[in-house]
């Protein structure tokens, strides 16, 4: 209700501000039984974490989780499972000239409106740096999904303006995604948008981009009309991603051009919200990091418009760190309506 | 969890089949007080009512809503307000065909494999007749709204590969929108349009569109980071809604091809999933209406591919029709939102 | 959250004033595939009626229930299943004196002072008629019960101060609960009690009374620790009937006087909030109407306390016609621990 | 739904078992701008630490939270506040002999039953050290109560068998509650009381008690009929207590044998479930603390009865450890409600 819990039956809650002293998860919901260790949830930390190339932050945490509860010589009990990161590498110096002031793109207006009160550091509570906790709960989903053959791939689409091959196409290649640090499906593609994205960054600037997803093996029948159809949930887990602006299933707004004798024609993986047994498609759309190099006007606490200068260390493009994220709250979801299909469907 | 209820604290659950006996609403959490006649809510229905033009259907029921409980001497009790709409003209011998095939396009096929038994009739539980009942919950919404000032306005932005004038240009005229059945803020734009579907009917086909909606009077301050984001319910809400493909806010897609610098001074309803005071805005895109009158190829449920001539009365675009859902559906995000926002924050 | 709905997995939404148009609930989450028809629902509404016997009120109401949605060729749908019940023998004008005075005992003064406005008549959504919903949602909980072998059973164990033989005592005689209008399980016992009832119904006076229930076939593992445990639920169940004051589960309140050698021998159907697979058994306490026909004291809105004379219908024990309430709320709770239980634990 | 959440807008979510690394909760929906720090959780937690006298266990934990979010500068942020309290002082292997039995009176069997596995140290997550969750959480309800002038008291209102004085009566003596270690209202009561004790512990048995409960300052309005009445949620909240067997409210059983009449002219802080304005009160029956020293039968995982010796250090009587127990739950509930009643009706 306050925001802080996703999913109805594999329920997660999540904690953490940017600078505080630990961003961590609590999983209500888990099943038990199921082999789980700190080094599978640390394994797609690593690739969420920044550092790794030429569109991310500096900002380099070793982001090792703890799990506090719910495991027992290696499987977990069916209780919560708790998992802390603690909060290590944080510059939090570098944001006090920040107190007073709100800085364009980001959540510090409408926050402050809303609360009163804002940790100022680093964005607090609605920095990037929350989808850690995403990243890690949905790490435990995967493993779940996995017993079920529940596959996620996700990866970077389009990149600083410059579209990738279509899944499906010849030059499209999925094992290349995790081979260079954009996740862009093609080799030539990654060396194109690195050019892209260092000009950027030499102009003090910033890109977008998009990435896409798919879910292989899901089952037909997951998804519960008529509001928590598949797609909405979905929906309601990339947009509540920070940075992401739009999502569009299958066709998606070309949908809206064509006509129905062509659209009905086209394979599509959730039919009235409801999963069809074929792969789970869709594409979010994520805006240019606000936070830039180049000075910019910004309003204060007083009212005034200031000149800004954002110091401290910022991604050029977080799409390619988006990537994860993507595919844990994917997970998260698919996870959930697992376990309903099981509840509200007899099982004989 | 069964996806029927909508919302936390304004919750709304909606029941009915296209042909069973009644369509309806309950609505829990509508606050004491509100002057609520069932005229409120007929006004709202009669928008949403096929035979208003040329690009819908030619049922045409009463929906007259009976206001059963939640309210005394016109005002609401603060209990739950259910509201009840007859099926009163439904053609259920026009589906009989319908029974063991699975019309391409539709519900029909995941419907099946999730529960195992369906009602065919009209597409049952999954048919767009469902919507009436959002469409009365959304009335009630809309005046608690209105006593907080909020406005919701929605209109067709692009229907049958025809797009209609941005808001905010000269050519955008909403006082048009309810003037002409397409629902499109602009004259001529109504009368092409209008020609576009008729061409598309006479070969037997159908179109989608965009639906825009722009909720003003919106404070700064409403929804719930990090998973219950403002945007992320709306997104929800949209593609929860049949035929809904996708959605996008502000820039939107475009955003994902923008520069920082760029991006950051546009001026945006919602910042970090938080509401900033100004109107909160968003695109629907709606894929076309998959029942076209052209022979169609079906698969059945001994799994062979039929021919499927699909007859009964359908819209050739419903996207018009769509229009007083997504307004609908936007306004019972909000009410909650406005609700949780009291109670999450000290009013004093 | 409002209070309206009941359950996770298996909810309830109940509706209606006492005299408003019609009582009724909506059932999500009930699987498909179960036979169910408007005489399953009649034969538990026909055992809450009342004028049955002394104990009750003359109020005389069909009670009829209508099936509107969710089922279809006597098959539910999996799609929600909304029942309708219409008021049709309210007396209205007889509290019109109840307007401005807050009946003793009653909800009157409470409601007032929560939502600032209420309906009088005959206690509007407070009135022990809204429990009719409930045993109409009941009556499908148990056919999903009844699939899983899952039997409840209740009785008056007390009445108007007169004890009846325990389960399992020679004198307890299940059988006879049917057949006495007191629901008690002793011929004797019965006669007895309907004297006092008689007496106090001469004095112008009213009863309370005991409910027991006992749930046989309910599987060991029902129950969600730790705050959804098997009796946290049943408790909350119990207690929000109306006239529910107190409920002890196994030995309970002697409970709090035993050693731990004798009370850890003492079979028991709940361990640590999960079933044991033993019968769940608990007793319930209902306190005695407070409508009685003798005149008393009342606080007005004025502030005044005047002399109030209470006209109209009344039991002198509702204990009797709670029976079915408290097994109906027993069948609403065991009904969604299945489901759960299907969910999160995996069904290999 | 798993069981670990707890309430509706104020929502705790605890995590941990008795020999895991750590215990803790998680607040979301606590509002933004109340005074907090550790040291106001751990005042709480020490009233709940055992050895503190004749009735409890000898085993010594620092229980120091640590507040990991949340708070900033002192104040709430209206985020998550996540509370972790490290476990120090656990002899497991105390417990290896438990593996493969199960205790009579405790979760043991019914948990396997559920789960197919748990955590057999010292009770896994059924242990009584899961309410340090509750107190802390408790803990940070109280100080928004406080805010409120709601202030809850409980004590031990008998214990062993023996009664303490009724509140009300010359011998009732509140400030004696934290002078004693049993928490009785009457200092020659405790010393009595104490005796009885040391004779159980003598002989290698244990006791149970009853704990009462008042809330005061309560304004009139709080709890949402019909499912969410007050006393239901406080009886839920009350039997989600390992050792709770019952609870009731007011006259409670004895109101079960009074007339009409003599009931309606009693005092009572909830009518129809909602608060009148007068003090909410309650009491909740604790059974006998199942680990006693005497040697007892048991079954183990082979079907097989057992004789069982358990080691371990274990209350005598966990009833004076229960009182801040019952008012971090009752504390729970209000902060619920208080939230619940700003949303739901119109704060002007």
């Amino acid at each position: 209700m306050a925001g802080n819990i996703f999913g109805d039956l594999f329920r997660v809650v999540t904690f953490g501000e940017s600078h505080g002293q630990a961003m961590g998860c609590v999983i209500d919901g888990c099943p038990p039984g199921l082999a789980l260790s700190a080094e599978d949830i640390e394994r797609d930390l690593r690739r969420r974490r920044p550092g790794q190339g030429g569109a991310s932050t500096a900002r380099n945490e070793a982001d090792t989780p703890e799990i506090l509860s719910g495991v027992f010589e290696g499987k977990t009990l069916g209780t919560p499972i708790a998992i802390v990161i603690r909060n290590t590498d944080h510059h939090s110096s570098d944001y006090e000239n920040l107190r007073d002031v709100f800085r364009p793109g980001h959540a510090d207006y409408s926050w402050e409106a809303k609360y009163g009160i804002r940790d100022h550091r680093g964005g607090g509570r609605s920095s990037g740096r929350e989808t850690v906790c995403r990243v890690a709960a949905g790490a435990v989903a995967k493993l779940l999904l996995a017993g079920h053959d529940i596959q996620i791939r996700a990866w970077t689409s389009a990149i600083a303006g410059i579209d990738m091959p279509e899944s499906g196409s010849p030059e499209f290649d999925f094992s290349e995604t995790e081979q260079n640090p954009l996740r862009v499906p093609n080799r030539a593609g990654a060396e194109q948008a690195m050019r892209a994205i260092e000009a950027l960054r030499a102009e003090g600037d910033s890109a977008g981009g998009m990435v896409s997803c798919s879910a292989s093996g899901v089952p037909a029948g997951l998804g519960e009309p008529v509001f928590d159809k598949l797609d909405a949930r979905l929906a309601a887990a990339m947009l509540s991603i920070g940075a992401c602006k739009g999502i569009e299933f299958g066709a998606g707004f070309a949908a809206a051009r064509m006509r129905g004798s062509e659209h009905n024609v086209i394979p599509c993986g959730i039919l009235g919200g409801i999963s069809s047994g074929q792969p789970v498609e869709f594409k979010a759309a994520f805006k240019p990091t606000p936070s830039i190099a180049t000075p910019q006007k910004a309003l204060d606490r007083g009212g005034n418009i200031r000149e800004l200068v954002i110091s401290g260390r910022h991604d050029v493009c977080i799409v390619p760190r988006a990537v994860p994220v993507v595919e844990a709250m994917t997970a998260l979801v698919l996870a959930d309506c697992v376990l309903l299909q099981r509840a509200l469907v007899r099982p004989d």
